[in-house]
């Protein structure tokens, strides 16, 4: 039998947990602005990873909707978004922020990162990954115009809300509360704070 | 003094080169409706690729114009592209096809794709990548909605048409012919050529 999961995704952290085929993820949006950098991996072979890229290709939206399976760099069915109370701005678009990110914009010295972060929390189950896949940032608001310039905006999430997942596939799945400060993603304050997440 | 190479890049297969910084890579559509998937590698570390991701967040574009500049997973500069006289269709979004890809397409057994030909045109320079990296698809016509849908649309280039990039450092640069005959982004005709590269 499946036991429940609570997780912390501390302030400007990383976390990762072990997930089984058919249960379901909950990531909660607890402050109400907090991004939350997501991947899974096959927890078979974790050089199969949800992939950005071929998810789009599967579905064929720039954002997933309810209903929509992300894609495996193999193909294979990872995650399926089954509910959604956040407003649907989850991006598929951009990287994880990383340390030469915040070097680009300005930052010397030591900045929290969502790349290092997922790494952490990888390493805290002995699990090593040989790149740093594309992340599905939930939360996190890029529009689109027609002419396809894309802006960083604010979150339209609001606290509590949430985005649940049904796992195709026994997995690992990591996150990331972005420790983004400079831009507006996760609302013009700057301040960043804890999210959590229920593996159900 | 850096020679000029030229490429021919088979009909439904790959190549890579070696390119220095400085030098000027041109795609040329020959035929006019082929789609060429592009990549490039750091030429000192290959484990530093040209990244989508990182890309869209540099230029804030789904699609780069004439003047902007893909970067790396490492967030460096890598190829600008500096001319253009395709259209500019060129997609970001778009997995390399791959033969899971075929078999959801309903193919059995064999079936060439960008996937095996980018690693088969970096083995042929004794190059081994950990991953395979999200591909600039050149010519390759993805259009968008408003409500972010994307659709697999015909080509706009026309014959001789090309793309010009200058190289931002010394790198391997590796394209393949997409075999895709059964989606249109080839055109409706399901014809696959060669197309060629020049770097000068």
């Amino acid at each position: 039998m499946a036991t429940t999961q609570s997780l912390t995704i501390p302030a400007r952290r990383g976390a990762a947990a072990r997930v089984s085929a058919g249960q379901r993820v909950k990531v909660i949006n607890t402050h109400g602005s907090q991004v939350v950098d997501t991947w899974a991996f096959n927890a078979r072979d974790v050089t199969e990873w949800m992939s950005m890229e071929a998810s789009r290709a599967w579905f064929l939206k720039l954002r997933a909707a309810v209903g929509d399976t992300f894609r495996t760099n193999q193909r294979r069915p990872i995650l399926t978004l089954v509910e959604d109370t956040s407003g649907g701005a989850h991006d598929t678009l951009m990287a994880a922020c990383d340390l030469p990110r915040y070097r680009l914009l300005g930052v010397e010295g030591h900045h929290d990162n969502c790349r290092d972060n997922l790494h952490a929390a990888l390493g805290a189950l002995g699990i090593t990954v040989p790149a740093t896949p594309s992340p599905l940032n939930l939360f996190m608001n890029i529009p689109w115009t027609p002419d396809g310039t894309l802006a960083w905006a604010e979150p339209v999430s609001t606290p509590g809300s949430y985005a649940v997942f049904r796992a195709e596939m026994d997995l690992i799945v990591a996150f990331s509360a972005c420790p983004q400060d400079i831009l507006p993603i996760n609302g013009r304050t700057g301040r960043t704070t804890e999210a959590h997440a229920v593996i159900e």
